[in-house]
């Protein structure tokens, strides 16, 4: 199947060979696209950040089916600047500050352009070795960058992979534990596992726990108050832990986070995997967002305590300067994942893998196939060193409070939770605000004006509305 | 948190400015890494097509920590020359026999470039519409182009969508369908739940199953036989499911394949859905690699029946130019997938998906986040066009025909299942291994020779060993 360059004709009747890697052809259109590109982020700042089309217009411009006969690069370039980027939100503006930002760079364009060039399945290691060796020394040294106990390091007996996403790090993790504690205790209690977290959880904790066959009704989110800064409090962990125990539910798993997507609060890791550590439950700690910024010393502290956890789950695409995809997951115990997810098929049995003397990542992951995702965050590390890059981080850190002390110093303005990282969460105060309008309605109002104007992007949270006593109605923020 | 600009201080005390998105730094690297890749291409016979280096390898290579400081691409791609190419496995080479291939192609390298290059994260329609509705314009494109009823269109009720991979269609569906019948019939009911298959079936599907929840006890795989061409027979997926309905279980999911892993058989699709329909079962269509194939009139065949199914899955990324990852699925049902894993957190809400206006593909998928994967098959079907993308199928079709009449023309050799497609089955004959030898042995040391000679890589695979009882014993063929 492999040799591309025989000559068939065509079914239009000219013949011609579709030599699908010609080097010069490639070298061509390659170098096409790479000036679009440098075009397009040079030119990035005059496009509306949101984008401003309707509903279904993409629908109106193209054709309804595909083209018979082949179309030059130069004429779909065109339609990408015309159709596509009319319709794209710039999560790569200065000015996009919605949701948790996915931090592109050079560096990590390039390591996806060598693992695209590349394109190797790397599901086991002899299907291509440096994809294999590369990840785990490149997962070990994010695991120093993080200082990380070696338990976490392939170094030290644990070890690291790199997912598609954090629902991927919850699924395999959760399927781990419930193998293992469905093996001692037999599969017809699946419906007697339970699943803590905390009312900050991110959502898709409770949609891996769905997918893993465990019933939504037996995950605890458990309340957390603006008080205490959003974090989960230990001894409420333990008297729902108690509660459960009492009616014959088996505690499994429970998610702490490190910035949580609507508050960026940090859970404390220490008490709460104590807590854990009593009752045998697998602990994953859940630092989408924050992991990256605790590679540097003066932010380490917020990951103390993860000596305790089970694993350690960050997004590299976020704000480590990787482009999409990258989630890092390293767990202490790494045959409790093989145990699960491994498959022994005959058409992948080679001399390596029966010899134990290599990873093979398809037994630590959901699926067979597997991208050459190493490569990126290499290029991305050697490219700007530890040092710069921590002081990007820093930068952005920095960046935030400055716009949080800005926010303090005018009254029109209050901030609604404590700036750990570099997200912002404010709104215009109520008292600002003219007599007899809707708070809530008045900040969705302005933000939708801000969001329509093209000028920048921004989203809003609802937090404390829930379990804070103090608070009498739920608050509108923008989080930048 | 866009400003990407500000002036830091760097740790090693010179100040400098990491702007990692500098546009013209960004051209100067992206024509490096396109010359670089160009060369790789043009001297890729040049390199053992299986990686002959020895199970860690590059950590005597690589430092134990990542650098401090930043290093010139210059560098980093000469270490990419020197440590990284010499541990890849050459999927792209044209001497590459091994496994499914995954043919990459110009278009789809461009197309992953504007992806990573726009870096969106396209979980919902307004975080970016052009992802969402290219993706739905182009599922209905290659829909049509396989001539799917139009009940899994868009266009007609139904729908598509991309994934990395067909474990990721299995476990979504699976838990669709999972979920609908157990709000029916109860949790508690869990562990009834069966799903069908034949020992033919690629084992990614039991690995869904048992992620899914569901016991690996309870997956059916039906024997086949080589004198059925390794298909799976109707009759007796009916026995099965009768057989488990007197045991008091409840049939769910039966997964048919069009081109199996080991021998490329072709499930007949019409009467096992009629069999399944008589028993309410989902049935998914596996046809990852030779779905591909079916874009041609002549075979289109193999797809016959499919009318009667729930789903299609195919990987582009496997055999239709598309670099890695592309897994199409196309559902008669979306609200199945949608009721079992949407999500509607606070921060996700906007006025379009309130309004019932548009596709949030989140809601189709285990996790949050996605690339747009829709502009590389895009780029696929324009930049080569319909005619010349069958074209291309056929030649590899007609290729592995001329190979099989090679082979059976040849009596050293025999041929071991009929070639649908363009793998081709086969061993050295029996009769031509001096007496004493033992047949499967003799052919894994031929296979070995050839893999490690680096002149071309093929596997091997297990057929026939199972259910024909005229199979003395396991056949080791290489597939190529």
């Amino acid at each position: 199947m492999g040799d591309l360059k025989l000559n068939h004709s065509v079914e239009n009747g000219s013949a011609s060979m579709l030599n699908p890697l010609d080097h010069e052809e490639f070298r061509r259109q390659g170098h096409m696209v790479i000036d679009f590109l440098a075009d397009y982020y040079q030119n990035i700042e005059t496009y509306p950040v949101r984008s401003q089309v309707e509903p279904g217009y993409l629908q109106e411009r193209l054709p309804q089916s595909a083209p018979l006969n082949p179309e030059p690069i130069e004429t779909i370039l065109k339609d990408v600047q015309k159709h596509i980027i009319p319709g794209i939100t710039h999560w790569q503006s200065p000015n996009f500050f919605a949701y948790f930002s996915a931090c592109g760079s050079i560096a990590g364009f390039l390591g996806e352009m060598l693992s695209t060039g590349f394109n190797i399945v790397g599901f086991n290691w002899v299907a291509s070795p440096a994809a294999t060796e590369l990840e785990s020394i490149v997962m070990d040294w994010l695991g120093k960058m993080l200082k990380l106990p070696s338990s976490f390091l392939f170094s030290g007996g644990g070890g690291g992979v790199m997912y598609a996403s954090t629902s991927e790090a919850f699924l395999c993790t959760l399927t781990a534990i419930r193998d293992q504690k469905l093996s001692v205790i037999g599969r017809e209690n699946l419906g007697k596992l339970v699943v803590y977290c905390s009312d900050q959880t991110h959502f898709s904790l409770k949609k891996s726990v769905q997918i893993a066959g465990i019933s939504p009704e037996n995950v605890r989110p458990i309340l957390t108050s603006k008080s205490d800064d959003f974090q989960l409090c230990p001894e409420s962990l333990r008297l729902a832990i108690i509660s459960d125990l009492e009616a014959g539910l088996i505690p499994l798993y429970l998610c702490c986070t490190v910035g949580t997507t609507s508050s960026t609060a940090v859970d404390p890791l220490g008490p709460l995997c104590d807590v854990a550590k009593e009752y045998r439950i697998w602990v994953p700690v859940d630092a989408a967002y924050a992991g990256s910024a605790c590679i540097c010393p003066e932010f380490r502290h917020f990951l103390d305590g993860i000596e305790g956890a089970n694993s350690l789950s960050f997004n590299a695409h976020k704000w480590l300067l990787t482009t999409l995809d990258c989630c890092c997951l390293w767990v202490k115990d790494p045959s409790a994942l093989i145990n699960a997810l491994s498959t022994n098929a005959e058409i992948l049995k080679n001399k390596a893998t029966e010899a134990k003397q290599v990873v093979d990542y398809k037994d630590w992951q959901m699926a067979l196939g597997r991208r050459f995702r190493a490569l990126k965050l290499w290029l991305v590390l050697r490219s700007y060193g530890v040092a710069r890059i921590r002081d990007f981080l820093r930068g952005h850190v920095e960046m935030a409070k400055h716009f949080e002390m800005l926010l303090a110093a005018d009254k029109r303005f209050e901030v609604v939770f404590p700036t750990n990282f570099a997200t912002v969460g404010f709104r215009v105060s109520p008292s600002a605000i003219p007599n007899g309008e809707d708070v809530n309605a008045f900040n969705q109002n302005l933000l939708e004006s801000i969001n329509a104007s093209g000028g920048a992007h921004m989203v809003h949270a609802v937090v404390g509305g829930v379990c804070d006593p103090t608070s009498g109605a739920l608050d509108t923020e923008f989080c930048s």
